[in-house]
């Protein structure tokens, strides 16, 4: 069985939110599996001097720009969110939570999370909005905010951001194929380059 | 008559060369022209924060990977050069002064130059390195060593650099199509899409 595709972002990433929306069909046309994992890029920041890219002169009006554009692209729903950018620290830990109990429903979690902070301006960093999210998908409230208060879904999160900084993720989407490495929704057809030759 | 295809780079720029050997042919295949504008991506970076990106941690070692991976998919010749980043001050003057003269020369003094930093090992950004490279190309060293150290043509650089900025050029390459920017050699091919379409 090949390796599945590690597929690194953060909920606050617009070309995260694009890319969410393509890599598991890209995958699956060549039978490979995607693991999703969610990352803080604020902590990554810290050691590569980042920004969020709205907020750098230049950069920010064509990346305002540009994430329009791209989502015409890819044709999908998008509003630039009234409040940006946000704290990814509850919609990560909820994730990694229900990841733990059920792999496939925090995927369907996670694009839910990524439609309603993109397509519907729900700031999704206020944790009544998160759960609220939840409770549409039948998942209990309650136990979900316990989940995320927890050491150990704390410490699951840490480790995972530390995980993604130790194989050199920097940005949001990151991708790794088979110990290769590509950055950035516009790289998504050479992900499936990759896949489809084995390597160039 | 369409407008021609504004192509920014700056000549210390991997990236920036990929896009040097692909532009002209796409911009043919739709009828465009492009003029190409050495810029200093030094004076910019003051600006956004920005830096050489082999120097960035974590990212550093993506793009050095990168800029080899993606000369094998353009299929152009590349090492990494013993110097980078290199000043593009005197490539740059140099172009700008063989471009008053001789446009369509000044393009393949640029391709030449690109080809001996990127694919030689040779440092452009010494006075003797480019213009020995004129010379092969049937130019006067003297004349050009004398245009390079004018007042107007170091005016006309830092010219070209502001007027780049006042479009909100941030990074090398950057493609402007009809208003529309397009920034790096992963976007070449919605520049072209943005040329077969007119938009989407």
């Amino acid at each position: 069985m090949a390796q599945p595709i590690e597929f690194y972002f953060d909920f606050s990433s617009p070309y995260g939110y694009f890319a969410s929306a393509k890599i598991d069909e890209i995958a699956a046309r060549h039978d490979r599996t995607v693991e999703w994992r969610p990352i803080l890029l604020g902590a990554i920041f810290k050691l590569t001097g980042g920004a969020p890219l709205p907020n750098i002169p230049l950069k920010g009006e064509y990346s305002k720009h540009d994430f329009v554009r791209s989502a015409r692209l890819f044709n999908l729903p998008f509003r630039f969110p009234s409040t940006f950018p946000i704290s990814s620290l509850i919609p990560s830990r909820a994730f990694y939570w229900l990841q733990e109990r059920d792999p496939q429903q925090a995927k369907a979690f996670a694009a839910q999370l990524y439609h309603a902070f993109f397509a519907e301006d729900v700031d999704i960093s206020k944790l009544e909005n998160t759960l609220a999210i939840a409770t549409t998908m039948g998942l209990s409230a309650a136990d979900l905010e316990a989940g995320i208060n927890t050491p150990a879904i704390k410490e699951r999160l840490k480790d995972e951001v530390q995980a993604a900084i130790d194989k050199g993720v920097f940005g949001s989407p990151y991708f790794i194929v088979d110990s290769e490495p590509f950055h950035g929704s516009d790289r998504l057809d050479q992900v499936e380059k990759w896949l489809t030759t084995g390597g160039w």
